[in-house]
């Protein structure tokens, strides 16, 4: 119900602003006796850390994370896990543009419409700063699902550049500041990207998330569909306005047969012919890989002038200046991880609350 | 958080199977003093309701909604309202096959790898006969929202032939049996459906639906995100497996500065050159036309046999004889409809909860 | 959050006027293969059932309860399961008085204070007649926790009279018309409320609820707690002005000493020298049985006439004719254990959530 | 839904144990434009205080509270309002004998029992610290509620010795160590508790909470009524073992005449002859004075000698040496405060969610 709570039996609170003193999640429900310390988490938020390479915002944050509560002799207790970042980076400087002058795409404008209030600085709540919290959170759920489940993913598009599947390799992923799966695209992004920035401009991204181990009978008809979760968990990330399961939007074009994942049985195991459905029937696991995919939308702040209006209703052209990644996109992918893990991890307690085991 | 209810303050619990004695849905929440009868909702109804043209299942229900609370002299109470649907065209026949063997593709398998028991007459509750529930609601939540707030859905595609957007015609959409706002596509997409339907296949679609006239400021961050509960909403009716809001998936191949809506300001209101933002920034309604599509896959029920298993785990294909849609999707354009209803008129009721007014 | 719905991953919402055609519930999250029938659930909906004795209303209810959705071959789905009890016996009859003049007491004022529209027939839905539906939704809770878990309600005060707990026999509960489980006063409490009645007058009265063998752990800090959850779900039964849990308002009086109940260990099993804490510590269940009472005040609705004033305002007294029992606590008596019932089966399915097992 | 979350558009999640580095609340849904900062915050938390008397324990804790999110320029935003209180004097000490061995009706057990894991430091989770963050809480629920609405409360009973209620005075309530209304009981009660504490011993207590200038209409059927929610609010504090509305049990014993508060008109406006409601028929505010009385047992923490045992299950005496209240009651007053404020500015959204207004 909460406007920042997601989940139900694992539930993350987040809260913080990107220029206040510090951001932080409240996570409610986490199973007791879980070993965890602030070195479970803090590769994670690594992996999100803005100023990594050339194509994210150079802001400085170290996004060293701190366990408040909820953590005894090195395990979960069973009660609230505070998990705390200080903001270390936010730069003192003159916010009269931003603050005065809505950028068109941005939510400055409709937090205004809104609330009549808002912190402008750095973007305030509506900040991809709060995406750390969802990374950390995200870290505690991938321990309450345990070594079972993989969870990664990648960034399958970047603008109008796909990747080209055949050429997948998870461990390439890890090696090239775009969490690009396929190292033949590599290339070609930076120099796309290189210009992208140096136009002023910013682009739009796909991720693809995919869970592997997931078991099957998580989800629950009808409004407590897994994917319908997953859709709301993704769509809820910074500029994102796009999801789909499986495959998707593509799925529209496919006849049945086409579309139909055959069933065999081997030794005793139900096995699938394809995974068209992405490891979802009728709301609930199947026991194949989950895989979805989202799309981000080019970041707002941007160094090309754009017409827009101030706060008091006058026409004026805005720019952002400061510190932005030019494809969201891009950190977007441990975050898309972390909105899994989370949905999963909810899902998992849900479904042994009503199923027992 | 429950399974089978959707919606905080605006709260619709739907319940029943496709072939037990009736179908409905309690809604919770509704303010008081709206005038309310069968006559608001039954046309809705009317519009979902199977068996109206060749490309839709042949089953024959009336789909007559009974009001059993929560109105009282024609008005709404505040107390719940409960609505009933009968079914009254459960063909008594012989469920052998698809009691004992999976159609892949469907809930049957999850159904009972979650439960270990499934009502599998007619799909039970993981029928399409459950969004009557839905449109019932929607047209309650239609009421909640006022005659300023129109929401309109249409069929954008049809398997993999798509309208063309310069024809769109609202007008249209209510005279053909596609849904369809591009007259020019009717015949083609005529001859389509007959040849998918006698080759005993099915095919996919995809559902655009613009809501105009939803107030600035509905939606909240960070996980009450107008466009996260629509992304839900949507992924929440039978067999849909992608939601985009706005450009959608396309705003990933977009630079900022094409993606980017700019602001005007005219006689003291906001105007916005484009839309690419779909009514949404932030999470949070902007004054534009809300605008989301979907994509529903094609049903696996059909008469092309496909590879399956049975519940004990032998090897057989299945073929799925009985009444069905061929393309599911068109009778999902007034389910979407009604969600986007239920969504906005959750919201409404949220943001004058925190906002009074 | 709803506010017709209790409980949390045990869900049950409740509809229905005194006076319309029917009133239910649906219950969504149960487990499913849990066997269930109709003849599972009348018997309690018997015990409550107005016109049993000289002191209860006369109104003549079957109280016939159907199961319409949830259930397949005998045994529960894991889908909503949806009761319906038709109302038969709303006498048609002249409501002018109860329409137009408050009884002082009722909820008629508040309900027109709050909606400005009321369902005056019988009570609307104020009526203790929605509470028919708690007792059906409490007797499929039963079947979730199981035959381990015993729940029994019985009244240990009618008016300013109280039983003896020495003469104590749960035997005799079901012996009497008023659920006392004290042979020893039910001559004195029949001659007592014959002449309550005859004066036109009602009383209020005292229920002791008791659940035997409900498992340590259930309830959790810190607003998830057990006997908060208790303390909701009897508060919210019509005409319940205290709740207590264990010795309750008597432990204020107690010293540390005489409120500890020491702790011993026997056979390698916890055993306690006492139970003022009423089976709860610190919110969890301990192992020993959950004790909780709760006060029925007189019903307002009586043939005294007593100061009032007309929905315009008009100061007028008002004296309600009609069938009403002269102490609304008796049959209170299944509802209360129902409630506890509810609330037990919710938090067994919230404890195996986060706990598994 | 959620275990520390308390409320449903006002939500306030707590965190935190008693001998961690701090605890904290975050606040969320709270409406926008609200001047708000930590001098709004800290009086409420200083009458919480411990180490303001004798009466009270002697650890040391400034409690200063510090606004981390959600607040501007000196006005909250309507995003989440995070709240932080740093412990500062858990002593460093031996907890051998609380971590082995639990103390008798404590929740030391229980959450052993439940989790398998208890920190034990000081109470950990289960410590009366925790309302520290209530208190917070509170201070902000005021704020939503605005200057209209008073919540007071006072120690109506100390052990068996009550107050005299013809002496209420609400301003002595601050003038004496107990937050008694009543000045002539003061003397005596130091007496007794000196007593008390001097023989190791400890006591209960009775508050009672006072809200004044509620306005009628908050609150719903069936399940979210106004007092169903005060009673949760009320028995989720530590210790609480009853709580009663209006007349409470003493209801039970009287007659329906006696108990009907008469309604008049005067100048338009409803009056009524007495107030044993409460404030509240129905489940919703009738624009009377909101009148909830709670019991608090003794602390189990205490010298006097008690038989128990160890965590393996070894039989032994337990004394609790270290800082406590002898009456947890007395400081139980802001709290009592704190959660009636939550419980209506929760309301107060929850209402205008459904009416406007």
């Amino acid at each position: 119900m909460s406007y920042n709570t997601f989940g139900h039996l694992f539930r993350v609170t987040t809260w913080g602003e990107s220029h206040g003193p510090a951001i932080g999640c409240v996570i409610d429900g986490c199973p007791p006796r879980i070993p965890l310390s602030e070195a479970d988490i803090q590769p994670f938020l690594d992996r999100r850390k803005p100023g990594q390479s050339a194509f994210t915002t150079q802001r400085r944050e170290a996004d060293a994370v701190k366990i408040l509560s909820g953590v005894f002799e090195g395990q979960t207790t069973g009660t609230p896990i505070s998990l705390l970042i200080e903001n270390t980076d936010q730069r003192s400087r003159d916010y009269g543009d931003i603050a005065q002058t809505y950028r068109p795409g941005h939510a400055d404008l409709t937090y205004d419409l809104k609330y009549g209030i808002r912190d402008y600085r750095g973007g305030g709540r509506s900040s991809a700063r709060e995406t750390a919290c969802r990374v950390a959170a995200g870290a505690v759920a991938r321990k309450v699902l345990g070594e079972g489940v993989q969870i990664r993913a990648a960034l399958v598009q970047l603008g109008p550049h796909d990747i080209d599947r055949t050429r997948w390799d998870w461990a390439e992923v890890e090696r090239n500041p775009f969490f690009s799966p396929d190292a033949g695209v590599v290339e070609a992004w930076e120099a796309y990207l290189h210009d992208i920035r140096k136009a002023g401009s910013s682009i739009g991204a796909v991720i693809e998330v995919v869970a592997e181990g997931v078991p099957a009978g998580l989800g629950a008809p009808i409004y407590g569909k897994l994917d319908a979760d997953i859709a709301a968990g993704l769509m809820s990330i910074n500029a994102v306005k796009g999801v789909e399961i499986g495959d998707g939007f593509a799925a529209a074009s496919l006849t049945g047969p086409e579309n139909a994942d055959a069933l065999y049985s081997k030794d005793g195991q139900i096995t699938f012919g394809a995974n068209h459905a992405g490891g979802i029937l009728g709301g609930i696991s199947s026991g194949q890989p989950v895989v979805a995919r989202f799309a981000v939308k080019p970041t707002s702040s941007m160094l090309t002038p754009v017409d827009s209006i101030t706060r008091t209703g006058q026409e004026k052209q805005v720019i952002t200046k400061g510190r932005h990644d030019p494809c969201v996109g891009i950190r977007a992918v441990p975050v898309g991880e972390a909105m899994m893990a989370c949905v999963l991890a909810d899902h998992l307690l849900r479904h042994r609350g009503q199923m027992g085991g």
